[in-house]
């Protein structure tokens, strides 16, 4: 693999470069967990909010809908999460933690500590409250766009 | 889909927010092209460098094979990219960017400078050029640690 030098790179492919690594780095700490990384955002919108749909999470993260119910069944069948279909509405299936599924939010937290540390490495304290300030602002922007993009979220991609 | 509060959450969810939002983005942008967000890495690498091949993709992403095979499958099918078998080893295939690949660069680096805009709107040219020099040091690091978590590129996602 080539070294990379990133000192002439436009954000946009910083920001690339470094969301596909905390993938990487969290599909690695979570495989003997039996858990992958594209799993993560289920659970972490079940720790906010139990008793959601599937199309929620479709909604909320414009991920498409075969992506979003994959991951899904493998937390069902991993036992991280439990399908309780809505007795007033038979295709409405609302989606639950179970314990161990709520057991595995403090490893979540610890995981992404310790990619903080080893990606901020060489920044000091003051620059890494800036840079999470002003991150913030661009997840905020972000955000807002992802909801006037017009994209279907069961387009493939 | 509800507004999300970004003021509390943590560098790794900023940056997993921005970078999904990146892939919408560009999907969005590149629909109309005939290309997608997941074929563009395999392009950004040829345009640096051309007369490689799949495992060169593959070991410098770390993207999973199948991933990568696919995304090369669409592109030479579109006409950006075209294979050519070495003559001394036929399990090696080159890759190449077509006439009609190279046009695509500056549309890439547009839709970029496009997204920029909109997810930096808000930071003032200085703090924009703070926020890209300190994204710059974390994608370093990124990279460096790509190489080191030991990840089977082949392992499914």
């Amino acid at each position: 693999m080539k070294s990379r030098n990133t000192c002439e790179l436009p954000f946009g492919a910083v920001v690339s470069i470094t969301g596909r690594g905390r993938f990487i780095f969290f599909n690695d700490r979570l495989r003997p967990l039996g858990l992958s990384a594209g799993q993560v955002p289920v659970l972490m919108l079940l720790y906010n909010e139990q008793n959601i749909t599937q199309e929620t999470l479709v909604r909320h993260y414009q991920i498409d809908k075969g992506t979003i119910a994959r991951a899904v069944k493998k937390l069902e069948d991993a036992g991280f999460i439990r399908r309780i279909t809505d007795p007033g509405n038979r295709r409405a299936v609302r989606l639950f933690l179970t314990g161990k599924g709520e057991q595995v939010a403090p490893v979540l937290r610890e995981i992404n500590r310790e990619w903080e540390e080893q990606v901020c490495s060489g920044l000091s304290k003051s620059e890494r409250d800036t840079l999470t300030s002003l991150m913030r602002t661009v997840a905020q922007n972000s955000h807002r766009n992802m909801q006037n993009t017009g994209e279907k979220p069961d387009a493939g991609n």
